[in-house]
């Protein structure tokens, strides 16, 4: 069976989605229509097996996490997602394998209402790079560049779950029951905050989503804005799963360094408050809680009960670790 | 040295240069501005070492070429491309590869006026993976799917030319000096037709871009618009070059089965032949040479003097070359 054939027979079902695509998968290139007075908002990202998820990863979780750590991007712009291209280099053609990846990657979409509209199979060390492409109105995206000391740093969900999580399932970590199927679950399958990040548009001040761990990431909120910025240890939130398995100090850790977990972090003036608070119980999306504060200077400093706590390191891919 | 700034010592000089960029790398996502009454096209397409390209290539060929491959797709809908991400995989992080890489693709890129506004390094094994974007006037595209009964085909510049210098480098054929030279740089530099393309905006019914050969891809040309195809050897356009190094039979051969062409392969009613013969000489770019014609039925024919030839096979990824 040729590329070509390879590409139809299992992503054919993803393609045919929205009516604003002109042309999905089967020509030189796809053809997508971006509504009037809205700017296109593009990403990628790539998973190589052993780094990015376990070797032995179900083929659908990595189809799912393909696609999710794109949408997490896009959400973190507060675009409304729509389009995906994958280019997905394969040692082998293992059809079942294909097929669960499609699965994984198509319940997604299918969440989100995102089209495939275009692809590229070859073969070769298994790599998985998709693009995702989404849309705001003109001047309204989210970025980096704008917290300003005095703006309060907030958090979505439960960080360290997900980061916790793949330490259970390598072995680093040892629990058991529903906790840790909690855990493992969120780094199974993360869900991208698509409808809070939409719903921040004209809230927050910058926002990123938390991908490399916390601490990291925020450290890039604060070196786009030219600002610093303080997390308060005791605010960190920490579920229930988490502490009860890792312990306080270990899920303040994982909470603070733990990659994967696709939750929103972003700032906000004081004033935005209670229209943070409302927003969370508006589109359903898990707790959001205020974790620390932007101050002026530079750099990322967390404050315990007993003084500063040293930055942990998240986790870069170019690093020794 | 992280992977960001790896991304963004390298490649920052790449993006910067197009006022549709709202935001490039950097941030979660990059944003662009798709002008009134376009639509978007989009592409990708992957680089495999030691597949689509030798393994000792020069790193700058490779950057030249993960470019150049998508704006020839773009190229093939008529697009005008405007922007591109990358998905990087390597090995190690060897700097002057990296250098070398970015020269190539910051070459091509300059000369279209493409800007990088993505993109993702990671650690593994070499794969480079790019996505093109650009625009065309609202249902001005060019597609596979327009040809007719009774369309003549044509073909831009010199099929097999790229094949061949391929085949030199790779020792499979011999020849020096000058000859050997124009075949190679064909391999190494392809350039997009891009000008060509964007000309056949209302002018051509179908078009393609020759990647896996010419043969091959008139087969999808025939098969997405649900006719069948004649090519006339003896009308193939063969290169000086071409023809010395490699005698009549066997340029023949690299013209029909030869990938790596990025040429532009179309169809267009009789009645535009004087507006075709024109534009060649209007964008600069090299002969365009009418080879056949479209016909009732399906597939693709190939006649020569003698009768039929054999229609050879392309390049296809996943069969056992």
């Amino acid at each position: 069976m040729g590329e070509f054939e390879l590409i139809d027979r299992f992503f054919a079902a993803l393609g045919a989605t929205r009516r604003d695509v002109t042309q999905g998968v089967g020509d030189d290139a796809a053809i997508m229509q971006v509504p009037a007075g809205h700017e296109l908002v593009t990403c990628v990202d790539t998973l190589v097996e052993g780094r990015h998820f376990p070797m032995d990863a179900d083929a659908y979780d990595i189809g799912w996490r393909a696609l999710a750590v794109n949408l997490s991007d896009l959400a973190a712009m507060g675009a409304v997602p729509a389009w995906a291209m994958l280019a997905l280099t394969l040692p082998e053609l293992d059809e079942e394998w294909v097929d669960g990846f499609a699965r994984g990657l198509g319940k997604l979409a299918a969440q989100f209402g995102v089209a495939l509209v275009g692809g590229d199979t070859t073969r070769g060390p298994m790599t998985l790079s998709v693009s995702a492409m989404g849309f705001v109105p003109t001047g309204t995206a989210l970025r980096r560049s704008g917290a300003r000391p005095g703006d309060l740093v907030y958090v979505t969900g439960w960080p360290g779950d997900a980061a916790a999580g793949l330490a259970l399932l390598q072995g680093r970590l040892e629990g058991h029951g529903a906790n840790r199927g909690a855990l493992e679950h969120k780094f199974r399958h993360p869900e991208p905050r698509v409808a809070f990040g939409q719903g921040l548009r004209g809230v927050a001040s910058a926002c990123v989503d938390v991908s490399d761990g916390l601490a990291q990431d925020l450290g890039r909120i604060a070196a786009a804005s030219g600002v610093g910025a303080v997390i308060r240890a005791r605010e960190l939130p920490l579920s229930r799963a988490l502490y009860t398995l890792a312990g306080e100090n270990a899920a303040r850790g994982y909470a603070l360094a733990g990659g994967d977990d696709y939750e929103l972090l972003f700032t906000a003036p004081p004033s935005a408050r209670a229209q943070i608070g409302a927003l969370a119980a508006k589109v359903g999306a898990p707790a959001c809680h205020c974790i620390g504060e932007i101050v002026a200077g530079k750099g990322v400093r967390v404050l315990a009960e007993r003084g500063e706590i040293p930055l942990p390191r998240g986790w870069d891919h170019f690093s020794p670790t």
